[in-house]
């Protein structure tokens, strides 16, 4: 079935006041969402928030099945957390590392995993290697290969890097993996909700996203898929009463399912809202959403190359929403300011949060632009006049 | 200035509709403090998630000025956290333990931290040991003076456990921890919002709470205060970009301040609403608050002693608005069912939640009742006729 597109713009209330042009940051979020958290707070506010949460209880177990129904896995595998960050770091701090062990990660990596990284080897004497990319900025599959040994404990991967529209090959990374039997960690933070997502295809067995980006969902909730063969060896980093059940004065128990990365205690309404944003993904198809971004956001890369000054980030061609680019003799961060005074969201990338890759392709503060599937040509076109503006001013 | 009552009244959307005698679980909110984050939540679906904090920046940050304000410290000594015990924990697992250290607890230690230091013990090679209590249930200060030696890393205390009205002396406490330069620890979950809290008089170096119970916040929003002279000697068990800065591929720097517990996403429609709620506690006045929690707690305390069969779970003459029971023959979660359907809210206290204290005082499954300041008399004698009833059928 077709995206019914003037549907999407009447669910969206905030296309009536912006253009929302950081879908990579934070995208608007439909009314159904919107209004599933209002609901729920007042419901709290009304009856106490442990009450409103048991009047709720099947609609709040019903967001471990949408989860798994967007990335193909079973609800059991499915922890539902703060954010992509914690739900990452719950798993990857989980991994019982010896010394001696590799890290094998990716150039593009994101900031917060690769301080993590780096806490981990001097904590546990384990090495970070960094695989190289071809001259696509694409992970090289054959020297990953090579790299390859008994000593490779994780290979821990960001699909869709913060700072381009880079899209890393998780499918091809995955076979790898699992050929050596290594275990293999996907960041699908950028790419959850921009692009169909399955962990039986990526042949992950740690995945983690969050729902404010392309999911449309509430800012400060997340989840992390672990798959059920591994979740036995991971001990998570930080335990409570939900992950862990204090049995005797000297002994606890895990949890046996995903929920071991939990906490007790979460914000509700925002649970409730991820549930409905990713509901409303399903409903239109990642298919036809991942096909009208690509649209969009190859006819604002192909506008932008027509503009003196601009210079885009895009070393590879298979791209997403995001589109990154600098402007000659102009700071980025000038001139996002410039594009939200005229009412266009954007954002900057600065060159801290994806180091290994800025320092090797000497990239400066770039403008972050990113497209869904609720932006328009039109909207896309008022944004190019202001960075033509821009450039030529 | 005495407490508006009326006007308490008429803030509380939910005295319209409920009986909430479960405060110490989630209090019922008042309508400024949904309202912040309905508001919150309505602006980010107009112009954006990112765009909406950057809008309402100041009021993000007057969030820290508050909880400063409540407790009395620096701004910089405070993390807003997902919840109390992420706090506690993100500072808890951050101590540098040696094997050989000790960590000194109470009695009546909440699961989730006691799980942990069992975690922590194992991993570490350190031991946990509790503190006895008095024929009073209250930690026993003579014997722990005895206990202290250069082993003890840490005194870790729950100022007001999950399943009685017990108040821990942790003033007392926290003057034998500095005496002794000994770290310490207090979770004032259940005692932030219902009596006045001042890390300068508890002397506390870590302090960790949350908004939904008695301070009458959301859910999935807390903080905690980490004392500025013990920052640097803590690192979080995990990091992300909020927490360490990557500044090159071997490097990261740890945030000096208390924000190096934090991470970097979180719900900001939840802190804005842990800024209002701790706002609106502050207006009241804490003392007011602790004196009706104490008025009207003793008023049900007295009230319930009368009914033949009920025994209380208080053996401490310093109690505060939780109020836990047994009704002889009829069990526990069969007396909450009956008295939710009867329209008042209440729940019960599992013995795995305090299981030391559980064991030593053959404590069953408890009826737990918790009275707040917008409770009245009225209310009161509802439930306790309630009681009566199920107790005499």
């Amino acid at each position: 079935m077709p995206m019914n597109i003037e549907k999407v713009f009447a669910d969206t209330p905030g296309k009536k006041s912006c253009i929302h042009l950081n879908n990579c940051g934070s995208s608007l979020m439909p009314q159904s969402v919107l209004q599933s958290q209002i609901d729920h707070l007042e419901l709290e506010a009304a009856i106490g928030g442990y009450e409103a949460a048991n009047k709720r209880h099947d609609a709040i177990e019903a967001v471990y099945d949408s989860v798994a129904r967007l990335i193909n896995c079973h609800r059991d595998e499915v922890a539902v957390v703060e954010n992509a960050t914690v739900g990452w770091a719950m798993a990857f701090y989980a991994i019982p590392f010896q010394a001696g062990d590799r890290i094998l990660t990716v150039e593009a990596e994101y900031a917060s995993n690769y301080v993590a990284y780096l806490q981990i080897a001097k904590e546990k004497n384990v090495s970070v290697e960094v695989i190289p990319s071809d001259e696509n900025g694409v992970v090289s599959l054959e020297t990953l290969e090579d790299m390859i040994d008994e000593r490779v404990r994780v290979i821990s991967v960001t699909h869709v890097p913060t700072n381009s529209g880079l899209v890393n090959p998780v499918e091809e990374i995955g076979k790898i993996a699992r050929k050596h039997n290594i275990l293999y960690v996907v960041d699908a933070c950028q790419s959850a909700g921009q692009m169909p997502l399955d962990v039986e295809k990526i042949q992950c067995d740690v995945l983690s996203a969050t729902a404010r980006k392309f999911l449309r969902g509430p800012r400060g909730v997340g989840f992390v898929y672990v798959r059920s063969s591994v979740i036995e060896q991971l001990h998570p980093p930080m335990i409570d009463l939900l992950s862990a059940t204090w049995v005797s004065e000297n002994e606890y128990v895990l949890r046996s399912d995903a929920r071991r990365f939990e906490n007790w205690e979460n914000n509700y309404a925002a649970k409730l809202g991820m549930g409905a944003c990713i509901d409303y993904a399903l409903e239109i198809g990642l298919d036809n959403i991942q096909a009208r971004i690509n649209e969009l956001a190859d006819y604002l890369r192909n506008s932008l190359r027509k503009i003196k000054g601009v210079k885009l980030h895009t070393l590879n061609p298979n791209q997403c929403g995001i589109v990154t680019f600098s402007i000659a003799g102009v700071e980025s961060a000038d001139a996002v300011q410039t594009i939200l005074q005229q009412g266009v969201n954007v954002s900057t990338s600065s060159p801290a949060s994806t180091l290994l890759d800025a320092t090797k392709n000497n990239l400066p503060v770039l403008v972050r632009s990113s497209v869904h599937y609720y932006n328009d040509h039109q909207e896309i076109d008022k944004f190019i006049n202001i960075v033509r503006n821009i450039a030529n001013s």
